[in-house]
């Protein structure tokens, strides 16, 4: 009964998607005589929480009824007041969470003044669905780091580009789709220079409406950014990362047209870690990474991917570009390895999505 | 009806895997008021058909009977004597066929005679999945080829084998299964030198017990063929292809042994029409390609083709051998594409079955 109950409520969670960062997506159900009598989820960020959209939601009094909520309630006022105090002020019962908060500010209070309030707290039903519906999320709080996903499209032998640098439409129409989804549940794209020049791709969400800031970021060591390109055209702000060698007039001239430039003053090259901690700074959780090669090597080396979402065509180049054929070599007794959670048939392409296994 | 009763057909067709070669696969269910009386497949090469079986499994009378047999009755004696005078004799009343056998010595005439005698004659009932089932067979009638596919196990980025060239174990145990279960339904294993060099495999087929001539094929270009290698203490029979540049008392010591040596006397290549050929005279008719890269191009560049087996492990190795990195590039525009048969999860691993597209 509880496992059913939260099941509906991370269905709701998930209705958040893309809008609700950084902030955790949430869903909550309110159970009062074994019937639902409320329903409500975390619909964008800086409004109303879950808890409070189910409440609000509930026609019957909600004295003594139990509530089924996907996160520990929050304890703590920030665009909103605390959940807890709410909950405790309209005489619930019973309170059952599936994972308790990893953010520092609630982690357990949330549960701890449920309990001295007199209310039934149970936790952990369904937690681990409940984690990887946050997992961007939760290793937000971990790390204070952003969640880095890749996103590939390959050839049945591995390659994102032939011989020509051609890239364009290796995957179909489906997974292209797919693609635009994968944009929209992360807060930014990010592509390297040359995929810029090459493709000039637009790094727009097509199909989704994305109420959250949405960020599309350029890998550019030295600037080299020709003006017209089309993702200067579309929705969203735009962020490039340079390195030492930079000249300050390309970078003036950027910031006037309203894009935000950071610059790596120490080295030519642009570190992962740079990166990650100046996107973090800016609210960014969670980055999805489209190529090249380049780029895929530079986060890849230093570890700093947590998954991969691979298309595969069924076609082969033979000699072309190699996904990750810019990766220093990793050895049989040693590869890097990928923990899949889905393998799924795409029109004519398969497709794939594994979380990184950390080394050791 | 008919539908169910030929899916029953096929099913026991299907149990002469590995078994029958250079016959086709077919298996054939006997009716009588809508019940099932007999059933048979061909079991093994130059034993009873099966018609014969099904006739012999039958306990009442055939007078009035349907037959659904998968593949045209045949009307030639070769070791064993036309089904289709068998039938005839036994005052079957229908006979519902699947596929039209394509071999030319019958393509038709079974039919015919069929109806001569006043036996009602359908075909076509689900002649695409009898065409598929018999893939091989189809191949070698209408081409007098034999049906090539490769089988690559490999990581997510398309290698075959780390930089340093180690490849063992790159799939789990349960691809490996499949894997033999592929060199059972082939009657032949074909490797290149390399690999037999470097990996020394035993080329056997463990977990299944085949009753056919089995072959292990090695292309070498000058034979340098260590003495003691696995190969040749298993069970089967052993070919060694190899160029004119090969010496005679190579070529003899070997033949000494009991290997049997095709040398190409005009080139010190051997192309893949050499070993098509020749392969086919000796009666093989499906050969199960296994490595390594420049053997692969080399069936692959002349569109020798049919199959590809495709395993993909859950590892990035980054730089290392790729599979298919020794064909001439291909472009986006006109790639080498493949008809997905089949895309299947086993274990961590995936799985794809695909058929290669001629270029028209």
């Amino acid at each position: 009964m509880d496992i059913n109950f939260m099941k509906i409520a991370l269905d709701l969670a998930k209705k958040g998607e893309g809008q609700v960062s950084p902030n955790p997506l949430v869903g909550a159900v309110i159970v009062k005589d074994a019937k639902i009598i409320g329903k409500g989820y975390h619909k964008e960020f800086g409004k109303n929480h879950a808890e409070i959209n189910a409440i609000l939601d509930a026609k019957d009094p909600l004295l003594g009824a139990t509530m089924y909520v996907t996160l520990e309630p929050c304890t703590v006022f920030k665009k909103t007041p605390p959940c807890v105090d709410r909950i405790i002020k309209e005489g619930f019962k019973r309170v059952v969470i599936a994972q308790k908060d990893p953010n520092q500010a609630i982690n357990g209070n949330g549960i701890k003044r449920l309990k001295n309030a007199g209310i039934d707290v149970e936790v952990g039903i369904l937690g681990e669905e409940a984690c990887k519906l946050n997992a961007f999320y939760n290793y937000n709080m971990k790390t204070k780091k952003p969640f880095i996903s890749i996103k590939a499209a390959m050839t049945f032998d591995g390659k994102i580009a032939d011989m020509r640098g051609e890239s364009k439409w290796i995957t179909s129409e489906d997974s292209r789709n797919l693609g635009m989804y994968l944009r929209f549940i992360h807060d930014a794209i990010l592509v390297g220079a040359e995929t810029i020049r090459h493709d000039n791709p637009h790094l727009d969400i097509r199909g989704y409406e994305k109420k959250r800031p949405y960020y599309k970021i350029i890998i550019s060591k030295k600037l080299y950014i020709p003006e017209n390109l089309n993702v200067f055209k579309t929705s969203g702000e735009t962020i490039i990362f340079c390195g030492k060698d930079a000249d300050q007039i390309s970078i003036k001239n950027l910031e006037d047209r309203g894009v935000i430039v950071f610059q790596n003053k120490t080295s030519s090259n642009i570190d992962a870690d740079f990166i990650r901690n100046k996107l973090f700074e800016k609210g960014i959780g969670s980055i999805l990474i489209e190529g090249g090669a380049s780029v895929f090597a530079n986060f890849i080396e230093p570890n700093a991917i947590n998954r991969m979402y691979l298309f595969y065509a069924p076609i082969i180049f033979g000699k072309g570009v190699s996904a990750f054929g810019k990766i220093t070599p990793r050895y049989i007794n040693n590869p890097m390895k990928l923990d899949i959670c889905e393998y799924k048939r795409i029109g004519t392409d398969f497709f794939v999505q594994g979380e990184v296994c950390s080394p050791d």
